[in-house]
This record gives structure tokens, sequence and C-alpha cells, in this order.
């Protein structure tokens, strides 16, 4: 294991979980100390404890100089607000920005909040011009003049692009990192440029060849660049098939290109094929996990929420999505009131027609889901979209039949009456064909909207299944039955 | 407008579903061609449509020839089985390989089910080993003999390291394309042996820096090399303090260190830190994407379907999900059985007691999905969990009273009876605190249980919402009302 000790600054996956616990630990400690502090309010102990508290602020600050800012990030997410504060102060100034970044929206707001003018100003200070545009729809706006103030006029130009495009596409993802070569230069010549450079931007896979009006003529890998004779020109050696993107493509597609052609960057063009800027796979697998998220959340009718916000915060986080869910549930309880007569005669009814609404409701969510897959993808067009409807309404009937018929025997064996089978029978199967049509439709709709089909999909689907499902049932019933 | 003629092959980002819609054009024509032969089975016909056909598909197979094995894997994903295996036996034999590897796991059966074992063998030997590993699962045993057959020592054993990884292990994503380096040498003499490569492999942003053992000693990134003197040792330039993986590794994490840390590579190493493989971006980027997918139709108890599989097929794959719910749907309606009696003196009950049920689910779902969310960033710990429970508790009480209200007032003003509308409030508080923590408690239960706690959670949650909504609605109405 004498290996090992050479690389003892490797850092392992799970080094964050480590760090968090050591950083909890030494909190708790000084936790305690602060009341112990205000607990005994004797002058003689003050000494000590001022020692102590000090040794304790000294070795969190010790700990904390070791984290990489996005490791940071993660811990300030999982503490508490007070915590999160005691830690915040005690961070590096001169990592400030980073760690805005990559924390969480919700999060940001409190660090933020905790923020004078001055700090806010000298945490841009340390970022690229598309990273201030990603933290400014937070920044107060006297912090933006600073900002703009500080810039030099071609950083000013980037960051009034970068700010405005609007959130979702290419443009507001670009960064202005990009290394620009002429093509009738040698390698040897731009091998030179970059030793000059010291540092090449990060995920700089390829340089981007313009000409003198900055119009993009081809891309030159670096692989390229170092396997070929530093005699050859760039033109002989650089590419000219190649993936571009504009800014106002949709970040979706962007992701989606990155994810077919497995990219590491990929040049920005305006409608002049100049460039303008890039995207790299850095902002895609941020922006693919942002999404993902962020469809998670707005599925259950949130916004990203702080773990450890207020109660009360929390709960209007929550109220619009319980609203919307409390007027459809009103209108099913509705459907079901045209019905109490017949319930009043045939109280079977009552504790049967849940059942029908639920396995729609279950049902149809699976069609959603696929759609919803096929949708992100795009590969629903107006060729198969018929056919495919066809296909999820015969395998709803299909299904409808065989737990209808489960169903519709569970109903004759509990309460004995066939009738009442058939009737349930009957209502599942017409409510799966409920469930699965809305389910194809309202996503497909939402679509053609410019919604995203994900988000609002499931409470129409419920909506539909539960307020169809009970009066299909209850109406068959009373038909039929009462 | 002239700069863009250069560029006519720059290709943009909405060309794949160009491509889709040309080739469905020519598949229409072909399709059209197919019904004339066999409607007119007059024999002067023959010739003029042999030629038409002939034509047809000629222009589909020059179309094809011209596009990424990755749009053509996204084109046959949309397109029903029939037209399908007419574009996939068109397909240049060389592309089957990457295109099996691209398309879903569903469709990529229906293509294996179409080629006879010396066409998978072909197709396997365009790829590399840790791409052989991916299509394995879905070969025939017969074809992996074969492929082993066919590989080197070295490769064979990549081949069996990188099949005896589960899936989800960093491990099974790994890929063997590393280049590995002496410290003791020149950045000259690396060039010097780069040069001799022609091409390095893709997502080569760093080379691995080793002993004579195959110890890991430090990375040398790409563009240090370039910006280097050339005179310099490699022990000189390389970067010691790196992050490292192990093949046990959960991709998860492996995917949250690539996220955190902007990795374009990352090396894989055993216990005694020998290299062993490396994980790239684009493998991550893949794995969040499939991750994410899968979750989603896990969700709703589906495994991977083909947009285009039979109805049977289908609806197969969705009985699992509706046998489960039906279940705990049968349960709720027993729950419902038990006050038959009070819903026939009052019948009101049947109409309102599906509000308290939705309304509680929710909200557990909200729950949920906060839970979930920072589950997968590792965010909850012994040390807040107890704190987020009394949140999510507290801000179910605050939504209980506020949205009980309005429902309590509903059901008074509908039915003139002041205790059921009291009854109504009561109900929906207890029952948001019962969403509330069996939304918390069931997702932690479920990590512990190292089971996905995105897939289980909500069935569970309903499960409780509907039972108990219902046992606390009817319960509180028998006890005060009947």
């Amino acid at each position: 294991m004498a290996e090992n000790q050479t690389n003892s600054k490797q850092k392992r996956v799970d080094s964050v979980q480590e760090a968090a616990s050591e950083i909890r630990a030494i909190l708790q400690k000084h936790g305690l100390v602060e009341t112990l502090v205000h607990r005994q309010d004797m002058p003689r102990h003050d000494l000590v404890e001022e020692l102590v508290h000090k040794q304790n602020v000294a070795e969190l600050k010790n700990k904390l100089d070791t984290l990489h800012p996005a490791d940071i990030a993660a811990i300030l997410e999982q503490l508490p607000l007070d915590e999160r504060m005691i830690v915040w102060n005690l961070v590096k100034a001169d990592l400030d920005g980073e760690i805005l970044l990559e924390v969480s929206d919700a999060v940001r707001e409190t660090l933020i909040a905790d923020m004078d003018p001055d700090e806010l100003l000298a945490a841009t200070e340390q970022l690229e011009t598309d990273e201030i545009a990603d933290l400014a729809p937070d920044l107060p706006d006297e912090v933006i003049a600073d900002v703009f103030r500080s810039l030099s006029a071609e950083e000013r130009e980037q960051l009034h692009a970068a700010l405005s495009y609007p959130e979702e596409t290419v443009g507001a993802l670009m960064d202005f990192e990009m290394v620009t070569v002429r093509e009738d230069v040698t390698l040897e010549v731009v091998l030179r440029y970059l030793r000059r450079m010291e540092e090449l931007p990060p995920n700089t896979d390829q340089l981007f060849v313009v000409d003198r009006a900055g119009t993009l003529r081809g891309v030159l890998p670096i692989n390229a660049l170092i396997v070929s004779a530093p005699e050859s020109l760039v033109s002989e050696v650089m590419i000219t098939e190649f993936v571009s993107l504009r800014p106002d493509d949709k970040a979706e597609d962007a992701a989606h290109a990155v994810e077919r052609y497995d990219l590491v960057s990929a040049p920005v063009v305006d409608e002049k094929n100049r460039m303008i800027g890039r995207i790299t796979v850095t902002d895609i697998v941020d922006y693919i996990r942002e999404d993902a998220e962020s469809e998670m959340l707005g599925k259950v009718g949130l916004r990203d929420e702080d773990l450890f916000s207020s109660v009360w915060k929390s709960a209007r986080n929550r109220w619009l999505w319980l609203a919307v869910n409390l007027c459809t549930a009103f209108f099913a309880s509705r459907v079901i009131g045209l019905f109490e007569g017949s319930i009043e005669k045939l109280v079977a009814l009552a504790a049967l027609m849940p059942i029908v609404a639920a396995i729609a409701g279950n049902s149809g969510n699976q069609t959603v889901a696929l759609i919803v897959r096929a949708l992100a993808f795009s590969e629903i067009n107006r060729a198969n979209a018929r056919r495919l409807l066809a296909k999820e309404i015969a395998v709803a009937v299909l299904n409808g039949a065989m737990w209808g018929t489960v169903a519709g025997l569970f109903a004759w064996w509990l309460y004995g009456n066939v009738a009442l089978g058939v009737v349930m029978f009957s209502a599942m199967i017409l409510n799966l064909v409920v469930g699965a049509a809305v389910g194809m439709l309202v996503p497909l709709l939402l679509q053609k909207m410019d919604r995203d089909p994900a988000i609002g999909s499931s409470v129409l689907l419920t909506f539909s299944t539960d307020s169809m499902g009970f009066l299909i049932f209850l109406g068959l019933a009373t038909i039929f039955l009462v």
C-alpha cells in the first residue's frame, strides 16, 4: 500500500460525504460551545470559551480551505439555515462566485441575502461573463449596475448578449471562452500561440477556425493538432463537417446533439455563420440534470425548494398545485353528487367507484409517461400519431377486459350481484379507454401549445379519469341496476 | 450568404427531423409501389414497378449513407416495425454495431431479432470491448462465444472484466481506451509518441501517468502538454490532485463527480491504485439520460417499451403495475365497505370522501418529490432527518388547515351541515399529516433497503393516503355525525 501514499491527494467520489460529516461534527462542537457561553454567564469562563470557540472556528476554516467549491456548495445545501450561514461566512471570499454558481436557486437566495453589495460585486469579479449572466436574476439591481461598470467593453457586450436570450435556449447556456485561429497558418504557429496562453479554457477539445470577418470555416480538434505534422496548414487539418448551434436553438436540442454526436464542445454561430460563442458538455450535463430535476418537481407543482426553508415559505410553494387539485376534486365530488340517489339505494357503488377511477388513472399515466418520452425524442409525428393512438386504445381495451374481469368478479363475489359485476367490468373498459385517449392527447396538445408536456399532463389526466370514472360507473349503475 | 456555401456540411441540430421526414416520404413512395405490385398482378407491369421500386430503394440508401449512426438510430426508433426493418436492411453493414449501441433496449431487440449470427459477429467487430459488453445481454449465447474467440487475449480480459461488474456501477460504464505515459520522460517524447498514434481516443483530455507496475501516479492534461515547454518532464507538469474512481463505485456517484468537478475523463483504479480503465463524460451523459428515463418509466411500473411493439407485448409490460394498484384499490374499497352503514345514512359522505384522499395524495407526492431529490444528492442524513420530518409535518398541518377550511366550507355550504364541515376540516388536516409522514419515511426506507426511492414511493403513498383518508373521514363522520 506504499503506492497509495504518493497519491494521498487523489480524491474519491465519497469524499464529499466524509467532508460533510466532519463539518457537521465541528459545527456540533461549535454549537455546544455557543450554548455553553449562553448558559453560564459567568465572566471567569469567558476566556476559556472564547479560546475553544476560536479553535473550533479555525478547525472549520482549515477544513473548508481544502474543499473544492462544488463540494462546499453541496455541503451548504444540506445544512440548516443557521449552520449554513456560519459555514458561508468562513468560506474564502475568492470562492464565493463559484459556490454561488453551483448551489441550487433556492439556496443561492439564502446566501445572497447574507451578502452586502461589495461582497457580491467581488464575487462576480471571479466569474466569466456567461457565469455572471447565470447569477444576474438573483442579484440586486444596484449590484448589476456596478458589475456592468466593472467590465471591459467586450465583456459588457457579452453579458448583454447572454442576458438577452431566454432560458432554455443555447444563447443562455453558451460561454465565450473559445479559442479561434486562422486557416492560413501552420500548426506550429498555432502551438506557439497556445503556449503563450499558459492555460487553455476548460473543455477545449477543439479550436475554431474563423476568417477575418469572424465567419466559422472549420474546427481544429486538439487531438489532430497534436498528432499531425507541425508544418501542416490549419486548412489542411481542420474539419469542415461538424455540428454548429444557433443561439436561439432550444437547449433541449443542443443536449440531444451533444448526446448523439458525443461532443465536448460545439460552436455557436449567428445567421451569417459568424462565431459568437460555444456550448460545452459541462453546460449540457448541468442542463440535463437541472431539467430532469425541475421536471420531477414540476410534475407535483413545485418550484425549486430549499430543504431548510421556513415552513411558511414551503407551504406557499405548494399551494398552487393543491388549489388546482382541490378544484378538480370538487368537480369529481359533484359528479358523484349527481348520483346520490343511486348510492343511497345501492351503497356498494360508493365502495366500488374509486377502483374504476384509480385503475384508469394508473393506466393513463403509463400512456402519459411513454408519450412524454417519445415527444422528448421527437419520435411522434403526424405520420405515426394516429397509429399510436389506435394502439394505446387497443392496449386499454385489452387491459380493461382483463382487469375489469378481475374487478367484476370481485364485485360479484362481494355483493352477490351479477349485474353489479357486469357494470363494473364495462365501466373499467370504458374508463381505461378514456385514460388512454386523454393520456395520449393531452401531452400532444400541451406540446403544441409550447408547454412542457411532462408537467401539466398528469393533473388533466387524473381529472378526466376521476370524473369520467365516476360518471361512467354510476351512470351505468343507475341505468341498469337502480 | 456566400460564406454559408463553404460550410454546407455544417450540421444543424434539427437535421435529424428533416432526415426523418425525407425517409418517411421515400418509404411512403416505396410502400405505394409495393401495394401497386400486389394489387395489379399483371405481368406486363412487373418491369416498370420493379424499376420504380429499385429507384426508391436506391434513393433511400443514398439518404441513409449520409447520416450519422446516432441519427439513423433515432430514425429507426420512430418508425413502425415493417418500415424499420426496410431501413435497417439498407443501412451500411459497418454502421450496424454503432447503431445497435445507440438505440433503446426495446428497439435493439427488434433489430437483433432480424440479424443472423454472422451479421451480429461482424457488428461487434466494429466495437470496442466496453461497447460489446453493453450489447452482450441482448446477444445470443453462440454469438457471445464467437465474439470471445475473435478477440485478442487482452481484449478478452477486458470484456470479461466489463461483463463482471453489475449495471449501475463504474465498472459497467468504463472504457479501456486510455493513453498512459511514464513520468520520467519529457513532454517532447510524449508528443512524439502521440504523433505515432495518428488518432487519439475520443474524450482524451488527459493522459494517465503510470509506473512500471501500472500504478497511477498522476494525470497529464492535454492542455498542459500543449502549453508547457517541450523539454519539461512529465513529472514536473503532471497533476497529482485529481478525482479517481473504483470499478465498484456507484454510477450515480461517478455522475455526481463528473458534474461537480466538470470532468471530461477520470481514471478508474483498483484497490492497489493500478489503472484499469477510464470513465468519460460521454458515458456519463448517456447514463444520466437513461437513468432519468428509466426512473420516469419506472414510476408508472414500466420497463423500456418500443413505441411500436405489439398490443399484446405492450399490455403485458403494463400488467404488474396495474395488478399492484388494483390490490391497493381493493383494499381502499374494503375500508369504505366498513362504513357502508354510515354512507347509507348520510350519502354526502360518498361524494366528499374522495376529496380527502386526493388532496393528501397530492400533498404527499410533493413531499416524496423533494425527499427523492434530496436523497439523490445525499442531502439527507441522520443529523437532519428528524428536523426535516418535523418541517414536513408542520407544512402539512398548515396546508391542511388552509385547504381543510376551504373544503369544510364547501361541505357546509353544499349540504347545510356545520358538523359535516368540521369533520371534513379535521380529516383533511389529519390525512395531510399522514401524507407528509409517509411521503418522507417511505423514500428513506426504500433507500435503506437499497431500492430506488423514486420508483416504489408513489404507490405506497397513494395506498396510505387513500385507505387512511377513507378511514379517517368516514371514521370521524361515524363517531360525530351518524
